[in-house]
């Protein structure tokens, strides 16, 4: 797969799902470029588009968090990607291991906020 | 956290990455409306807003490849969505058990297409 075949969205973004290869959490989620993932893929450290501050986002270029990138998955659709990294610190900037630290209460549960 | 709390996209959908409890692995990428949210949480089937077939989507509902829903949780962001799910068969529509399945060849690797 050439990264040209990906399917970006209408402004040139596609999902990245991070994944950590060490305790198989899901860390974060956040968006790549074409760019980015060229990046991504050639310096082996996780660079994200910033929707934000719409720049290249180097993960841990001002933390020290940097992630290591293992491999890069893609969906059956192409139009989704999985990033497995090494975390070098906590993926959220709330200092949490994950950005996934917060649950919704479903129905027939007691616990959850 | 109330769901109206959420952070909906544009479309009014929030992404909902989906992963294995029994195998921590990453299943697929869906996109969720508040309907299909209050849905999971209420009938614990995983339901999704499909965005090409522009409705409701009940995860299984003609294949039989059902996911319970075990636990949502949200991001710091509050705009992403992880969704713990115990599924009933692949979660893929191509019969592989995740969307993820193919993977990008990396710098420095030998491996992948």
């Amino acid at each position: 797969m050439n990264i040209d075949d990906l399917k970006y969205n209408e402004q040139g973004l596609i999902p990245a799902i991070v994944q950590d290869i060490d305790t198989g959490k899901v860390l974060m989620m956040a968006w790549m470029s074409r760019e980015s993932l060229a990046l991504s893929i050639s310096t082996r450290k996780a660079t994200y588009w910033s929707r934000s501050r719409k720049k290249l986002w180097i993960k841990g270029e001002s933390s020290g968090n940097y992630q290591t990138v293992i491999r890069i998955l893609y969906d059956c659709d192409a139009d989704t990607l999985l990033v497995i990294v090494k975390k070098n610190g906590p993926a959220c900037h709330t200092g949490s291991e994950t950005c996934f630290y917060r649950e919704l209460a479903l129905e027939g549960d007691t616990t959850g906020e």
